[in-house]
């Protein structure tokens, strides 16, 4: 399997409707895109400082499944609309699993 | 349950070498600290450019497992051994995830 993991930190601009805006168009990724297996996502809860605000993880069958997420036109219209321009910030990192 | 996400960029100097004792030493973790109840962690696949180099993610049951897990000796010591000088950048949330 095939995780796949980004962290946004949000520009300064950024408001709490925004955020919530962009989780809740997150959150309709799975019903849209079939190779998402496990879709996690929220902001980071404030435990500790110097964190990133938000973060996505996706699990995927293999590397198909997550090209087809990657490239898939709602998951690209959920970047435009909502997080390209947003982000000072962004990390990520494709993660095999083992089964 | 809590999810932790830390994504790592390694140093310049680093080495395959030091990465495979940096993953065997992570994964002595989940052996002596009761608390994780799910435990991944490795090297980029190398799908994407721009990426981190290394993803660790960790669950917990609550706030508690995961605090339990951060400030254990023996993840203290991996940090200390294998991550903190080799490091030029770390990126971290923690996630609440729904049940």
């Amino acid at each position: 399997m095939i995780r796949h993991i980004a962290l946004f930190k949000w520009n300064d601009d950024v408001t709490p409707a925004h955020v919530a805006a962009t989780a809740t168009a997150l959150s309709g990724l799975p019903e849209v895109i079939d190779a998402i297996v496990d879709y996690r996502h929220g902001a980071d809860t404030g435990i500790n400082q110097g964190n990133f605000d938000y973060a996505v993880t996706a699990d995927f069958a293999d590397e198909a499944g997550y090209l087809a997420y990657r490239d898939h036109p709602a998951h690209q219209a959920v970047i435009s609309g909502f997080i390209k321009d947003h982000v000072a910030q962004r990390a990520a990192v494709q993660l095999r699993l083992e089964a």
